[in-house]
């Protein structure tokens, strides 16, 4: 019962400071994305893959949530973006503290859009709100079909469900119908995009139409 | 500074009850595994492909942990061996009280090794002792080489890591060897283990006499 208020206090204590996130991000009519999924996922390749056609239009930058190491940051930073990476130290989500943190530091009007990918964990950064306007999972098809019903939590509180690595479906025996019905079975409502590599490039133009339309839409 | 002392709080608790656990398994000669990893890191195929053989040895009995569903638990059942499937609601690890209620619904003369399967997260899990013997970290290589890096403490708070789905390394650009050289430089202790499918079977048999020996060496 204590632990279940503490937990409380934690997330409404949070819930405040991602709504001053949020009115700093309009204020400065900044789109947000928040990204989240398991390690591996696919997270910072779908981002390496998006950027450079993102850039052409959008002032981006990229915030960076992991336990340990820059390596994310410096990906994207090679695309041509720049970017910053927040260390948890054992943390297993971003919380709207180390967003606000982040975000005093930056020239907010000098982005149009700010992408944050998340620590890699399919449950805990769910159900931190950090003051985004849209959220993206990402689910990578060697993970398994049976993974939406799984972690039901990741599927109902996104926009859309980004299946990655499709082209690996053939080799672990995973039916990517089989798992876009489980997606639904738990949100009829998510949107499901799909990734793959093929002939050694990344099919990425799903998920880039997908984003400029959200924030064509949100401009008004 | 409170949520500090919250989680330290916790932890102690946990700990009281994982000594309860451990003293309990002793008494009663069962030796107890705690296995971890990302969601579809391969942690339930691993043990569909062991436990045929172990079983053929040994009394075991499998709890599963999951945030929701029952399919894992289910799973195992297919293969003989007797589970129970542990349903968290929501917390992304099981802790020591939710195994202690669990064994004292269990008749523990009756087991040999218990194997405990936990919630896929390669976060949280970690600092939960639930009073095992031997802990495995499953690791796929589809997660990408640097995964190791990005997530210490799995690398060392475990006794052994096992790369899985190594047959897939040459799909996703992986380096086995630089996997394993980052698994060591975080902890240079790591038994590293090695798990793909090859000609339509798994090759699980480095795993299967690293834990026979390991049980014989505890039994003394």
């Amino acid at each position: 019962m204590a632990e279940i208020e503490m937990g409380q206090n934690l997330k409404t204590l949070n819930n405040t400071i991602a709504k001053q996130n949020r009115s700093g991000f309009q204020e400065h009519h900044i789109f947000v994305l928040n990204i989240m999924g398991s390690p591996g996922s696919g997270k910072t390749t779908l981002l390496e893959n998006i950027l450079p056609v993102l850039a052409e239009k959008l002032r981006i930058f990229v915030i960076e949530g992991d336990l340990a190491t820059q390596n994310d940051a410096e990906r994207i930073r090679k695309t041509g973006v720049n970017a910053v990476q927040i260390n948890t130290n054992g943390a297993c989500h971003l919380d709207a503290r180390m967003i606000q943190t982040e975000i005093n530091r930056l020239d907010l009007n000098s982005i149009d859009l700010l992408i944050i990918e998340n620590v890699g964990n399919l449950v805990c950064p769910i159900s931190y709100d950090l003051g985004e306007d849209l959220r993206m999972v990402i689910l990578s098809t060697p993970e398994g079909e049976d993974k939406p019903l799984k972690y039901p939590s990741a599927m109902l509180h996104t926009d859309a469900v980004v299946l990655t690595k499709t082209d690996l479906a053939q080799y672990v025996d995973v039916k990517i119908d089989t798992m876009k019905t489980y997606i639904h079975q738990v949100n009829p409502k998510a949107l499901i995009l799909e990734v793959g590599k093929f002939d050694g490039a990344f099919a990425v133009n799903e998920v880039i139409s997908y984003l400029l339309e959200k924030i064509a839409a949100w401009k008004g």
